[in-house]
């Protein structure tokens, strides 16, 4: 572990995978959609499908290729391309909406909600998330995710792993990058932070892309914390 | 009461005099600064022109004659006015910066964390205020109050009245204009958010400013609700 050169205030959360799990929650209501509507599709596939819509969705608005868009807005645009290509076409315009809403409505892994409330104590805890305002807020009240706050790409018109989104988090909570941890399932991410001068906090979330996709999870030195998930954290941090 | 032409789904709070005492406050706080350092002055008036400072400071930064600048920035700007004004010249710059800070750790009128609780239950509750998103946090901390998130001019870079903030606020939570209620014991604050569309709420403090200081606090058809507080909102909004 790294000596940390100031003292941690706020912990910043990345969400998608690290706080919910995206997938489990996609396909649970995915599939209870189609039970409802009389739609056999490969609900699996298609979880995996949107979701890897995402990154080149957002390489395009980081590319200055698309102009700013929301999540909510390029989950739309992906799920648009994915509903032919799943046969899906059965869907009224108000049932698109509300699935292409079902990311406002994805639940935390087991521990997340207990994890979170323990670090509340002692820290300011915030969403950092490339996910809208909007869709955070919403999975909060749904999911009673104890966030202080919500801190969204959206706020810096800037998705993860831009700088700016580090470094207009940590300014907006008026602290130094230093003071600031994120908290990730994702070494990219953490590493794009530790760049900005803030601490990182890797936790596991091996099932995230599903039981059969094999994630890197090892603990790296690299990191301030490894942790097993946020109530190890809390753990962890508390020595 | 109007009829409301869409269901409520966010409450947006007001901040300074509506969920928090500012003056007694700063007076407490300055009272006891003044005995620890041996500093005789007038803190009522003290605090009194403190806040005196602030619309037109603020004033200067809608007009274009100053560059953005958050609450912090031109709460230290005053400060630093009024500090040989009151012939208070012993103090640190710690300790001015910590004085300073003295908004992020502004005490909540006596029911207004259970009205929020309570308010909570149904509406996604946020500030919108024009303190900085670093004071709503760290206020937030310190006075236990359960914000969903916080919401900010300094997120829209516009103070209220400007529009653009009541208009930014509803669309980061994806609501129309209707669907959102501006909750204020500022008049002004809930006719300009009421030019924007938004619902209004008024709620009597008639001790924001003090004892010696007669608010107009009388109810006003032309509010969606009239109520004493948090709690009595809470419950006519419950009918």
């Amino acid at each position: 572990m790294h000596a940390l050169p100031r003292r941690i205030r706020a912990l910043l959360f990345d969400v998608f995978g690290t706080v919910v799990d995206w997938r489990g929650s996609i396909i649970r209501e995915c599939r209870a959609l189609g039970r409802k509507k009389r739609i056999a599709a490969d609900w699996d596939a298609f979880a995996d499908a949107w979701r890897a819509g995402y990154r080149p969705a957002m390489a395009r608005v980081r590319s200055g290729e698309l102009p700013w868009m929301n999540i909510d807005q390029l989950h739309r645009m992906i799920l648009d391309g994915l509903l032919p290509r799943f046969g899906i076409d059965t869907l009224t315009e108000d049932e698109i909406d509300h699935l292409n809403r079902v990311w406002h409505r994805l639940e935390p892994w087991p521990e997340a909600r207990r994890g979170l409330t323990l670090l509340k104590r002692r820290h300011v805890i915030a969403t950092l998330s490339n996910g809208n305002v909007a869709l955070l807020v919403n999975m909060a009240k749904h999911a009673r995710l104890p966030w202080d706050t919500v801190l969204s790409a959206e706020l810096f018109q800037h998705y993860k792993p831009d700088p700016e989104i580090y470094l207009g988090a940590a300014a907006l909570l008026g602290l130094e990058p230093s003071e600031v941890m994120l908290v990730a399932a994702h070494k990219d991410d953490l590493r794009a932070a530790q760049a900005c001068g803030l601490a990182a906090a890797f936790v596991r979330r091996p099932r995230e892309q599903g039981p059969k996709v094999k994630l890197d999870v090892a603990a790296a030195p690299s990191f301030d914390y490894n942790a097993r998930d946020f109530v190890d954290l809390a753990r962890k941090m508390a020595r």
